[in-house]
């Protein structure tokens, strides 16, 4: 994801596919994001339970938040690992952000999925590849 | 996902998080499933490409589906890794999966997603956790 | 890996590919392993730098010895994921694994590998299939 | 790993440590390379079959090998994940690297494991940053 240094003003807008779907980043700063699915009928899966993909389109947008950080960086998702630990069910799912390593050109983000009593539902981990934001 | 018998007649219909983000299994049998996803404004990233989650949650559907195959199984996702290895651009996205292995408790699919010029975009690796379908 | 109750006597044994590599598990208790690395000049890659396969010999070792926790357990490796975060060098490399989740039928762990200055070298998540221990 | 054009100069070497557990490179040409994993009775876990970490050294030694292909680059693994699909056994296992992507960043090789039967015991995924070789 291209990110410029204001964040929200680009992602929680409509038209971006996480957005549409109900995301939002709530929190970016240096190496560190968060955001929250407000979970909708539309959300689910034919269990009835939120669907890993939109779990996974959380996960990879606060991700890459934080991996932009403080702005003057843009990046891609060069590959994204997740694991579904327990059904994810609920209002809400709220997703935290932090670094495994931030690198010049690579680094590779840490995420933790919860719902609303707290419990980790899903756990993931994201590489990207960074560049400098092209000013216009 | 569960899934009964009749793949497409679940997967395939409004209120499913996949089929709401234009996604629809095109082809199942057993061990082999494509799909589709007819990409949307609302498809993207602020990079005017589609978003990851997006390609995530195609290669998921239709990996699932040819997980469970011919019918009598439902499946959980356990893990799922997507590498990304160009930008996904363009009308539609192609998505085939097929076994690495199909075992009694776990099968494991690949999934290779190409876009309109036969480029692949994307591919990824699922495991999923099966169990005899519930019948009603 | 098969483990019984007593860990550090199937493990650390003369005949086991990570013992004869310089691996011992030196912590095992329920949902929490710890092991340790002591390099030797065999242990490295053509960079000089401590080969990857062996960090993730270290790796799926102790995360193992994490999932079978406190005995009668028996777990086998359905997948594993390393992420290498920056060149590994020195004396002694630790490994420390904890669960994502502990299962009936699955469990995931993460592992954590640091050097002798106390900086992560890499990070993984492995997947453990458990099934009861046979009893000779 | 670092790889010059003489790659089986520089891999199949006392020392390193692939070949001093029983792994050669037996073929290695721009994006394609192969590999045998020659089993030890040093080879195994504690149920008696070869060791993940073994796959996992064979693996990443013959993927790094067809990254850096016809030479003048190097690399370094960035992330490698493993599907451990069937028990691992017999007195030799083959590895054959192919690329899924081949940039001038980053290089993503998948990998198949086969026992002497034939059969699928392992697959995976690496992806290496590449750079140009120094020259001495």
């Amino acid at each position: 994801m291209h990110l410029n240094p204001d964040i929200p003003r680009v992602v929680n807008q409509p038209g971006q596919f996480s957005f549409e779907n109900g995301i939002t980043v709530t929190c970016s700063r240096a190496g560190y994001a968060e955001g929250v699915l407000e979970v909708r009928p539309t959300s689910l899966n034919p269990h009835g339970t939120i669907h890993g993909g939109c779990l996974y389109t959380l996960a990879d947008t606060v991700a890459g938040t934080a991996a932009v950080g403080a702005g003057g960086l843009s990046c891609v998702t060069v590959s994204g690992t997740m694991e579904f630990l327990r059904p994810a069910t609920g209002k809400r799912i709220a997703c935290v952000a932090t670094p495994k390593k931030e690198g010049r050109t690579l680094s590779v983000m840490q995420v933790v999925l919860t719902n609303e009593t707290g419990k980790t539902v899903a756990t993931g981990t994201f590489t990207f590849m960074l560049s400098p934001t092209k000013q216009p």
